[in-house]
């Protein structure tokens, strides 16, 4: 495969000096935009953009066309894995994602398979392929998966929830029928994020969208040991170069120093914590990235640059900073706004 | 008015010794108890239920005929402040709570004119009176009101929100509108806690809902800093007794030292957490309260018992501390396991 033209976004996870802060928006590729609007309404539902190549590819690059981005992550859903296990995922308009078979008996998980991705999600490590061809060298790919906790708060509640009824029932009562689902979700996204490396990702995150959840004991117990495993069982360097890991809990900010622990590369900041204090708890362990409020991006100009460099002045310079937003952009956003975050980016990190 | 008989609460608040930890739990008037969907339904819609002194004097003691708490709180709904501003507060079944006319524009914010609570939300201090008489010093009295935040995500959105689209637009965009919004809630909270107060309320909590929705900075300029001005305006002593001030704000735990900054008593924590981490960093400046996750209800006794006991180890012994959960106890909860989680709070914290 070709060398890559700008590896800023690599150097930082590994905390080696850029000659600016490399920035990426999670979902950078989505509703926000009108060209990927006119993809998704030809390839129809959610789940059939993720599973058409060419245009899981199309939609990828879409956010590069446009803006100066230092990555692209490839365009899918964190709920493959379970669609894979035979859930049946589905999208309802405004409703998020829903399966048919949620897992709430033993006998659900215990006839739960560990994935094979090269079998039942080759349609993910073939976009990641052509995702890379296509990108040529341009910017690092970065793969993904949801972590394991993430994954059975879905598969147990059978769509999204405000308080995990049924999900942290069964942690607080059936914990060991808990250890043995995330046992094998954490198996299932080794496998997975293994083959998205093979397949030419550059880098993995790991998606804890709701280990914030979770109290700070259930926390350590049912999410981060399980991430750790994962950090563990990942092919850490491959093709001639390190495979840096990034953890993102949402939620997380007061687990810093554990998630740091497990050997990872970066973590993830949503935007409630304030990236000077944790850069001075993680120290020199490993890299940040974040932390931008998505909201900051419906206000004018003057306000993005502003909230910009304050998180860059937070930071306060040196290696190991990836600008981020602290989670998902939102469909309502102006694409113009996007171009004014991601040039101030640039622009203000040169003086740090 | 007749001397306190049980007063672990207080004390406890106030950082001096107790013989067993104090026990409480928000939302401990509410749909999981069989006789409170009984007199609910007697009284018709929620808000009716809250307007109706009998009633709300009678849900409020309620919990205290069947569990051996040490406290009560006052029956009422966080958002009386700003349907007695005019708003038009109701609620639509399995939605929360609406308003009829909510603040979009700057209009909108100069025509609300700060409450005056011994006209406006005179039913709210005629049920302190009168629970403060029923109760007849039995257990001390809780009275609270949402922070000014809290009011204002739900004046601007008209209803609960996941992300505070309008609200935080409003914050990034027009920052000097949204603090006089806030002024004006600071300004009416104070007048109506100090109401509450003169009343019989023997101590207040300010319950920050969604205070842990905002950035780092954004939570100190425009939560914090209003539940500071509150702090500073409520009376503190009254009745021959100091009256403390608890602070709650939800998914607040990275700012923890700035609360305890503000002059309040004590700070609530929800579940996310470590008790003994965060007494480590407030040291001496203020009691905790919490912290154990709701969703514990709906496990077995011995479950219930050992997350009560981790707790109260984790906290460690010595003043300063009141159980509570770290959020509203949920309607599903089976109100035996309530009696099991009262009983081991009081039986467990002797040993500490």
């Amino acid at each position: 495969m070709s060398d890559l033209k700008n590896d800023r976004f690599l150097k930082a996870l590994m905390r080696q000096p850029v000659d600016r802060t490399p920035v990426w928006m999670m979902r950078q590729a989505g509703r926000y935009l009108p060209e990927y609007r006119a993809v998704r309404s030809q390839a129809g539902d959610f789940m059939s953009l993720c599973k058409n190549t060419e245009l899981a590819c199309e939609v990828t690059l879409q956010p590069l066309e446009r803006y100066e981005m230092d990555a692209a992550i490839l365009f899918s859903d964190i709920l493959t894995i379970p669609d894979a296990m035979g859930l049946g995922l589905y999208f309802e308009t405004g409703e998020g994602p829903k399966f048919r078979k949620p897992v709430r008996t033993a006998a659900d998980i215990e006839g739960l398979q560990v994935i094979n991705t090269a079998s039942d999600l080759a349609y993910v490590t073939d976009a990641v392929s052509m995702i890379r061809r296509e990108l040529n060298g341009r910017v690092p790919l970065i793969g993904f998966s949801g972590s394991p906790w993430t994954l059975a708060t879905y598969m147990i509640e059978g769509q999204s929830s405000r308080d995990f009824a049924r999900a942290k029932t069964m942690l607080y009562t059936q914990p060991e029928l808990m250890h043995q689902l995330l046992d094998k979700l954490a198996l299932s996204v080794i496998d997975y994020l293994n083959a998205q490396i093979r397949a030419g990702a550059q880098a993995v995150q790991i998606f804890d969208t709701w280990g914030g959840a979770l109290s700070h004991a259930a926390y350590a117990e049912f999410s981060l040991a399980y991430m750790q495993k994962i950090v563990a069982g990942l092919i850490r360097h491959y093709d001639g170069r390190d495979v840096p890991v990034i953890l993102f809990t949402k939620g997380g900010g007061q687990w810093l120093e554990a998630m740091a622990d497990t050997g990872c590369q970066a973590l993830g900041l949503d935007w409630s914590t304030d990236i000077a204090a944790a850069k001075r708890r993680v120290g020199d362990r490993v890299a940040l990235q974040g932390n931008m409020d998505p909201a900051v991006l419906r206000a004018d100009a003057a306000t993005i640059e502003h909230q910009v460099d304050a998180i860059l002045a937070g930071f306060g310079g040196g290696p190991g900073h990836v600008f981020n937003l602290g989670h998902g952009i939102t469909p309502d956003i102006d694409p113009d706004n996007v171009k004014v975050f991601i040039d101030a980016v640039h622009k203000f990190s040169k003086k740090y």
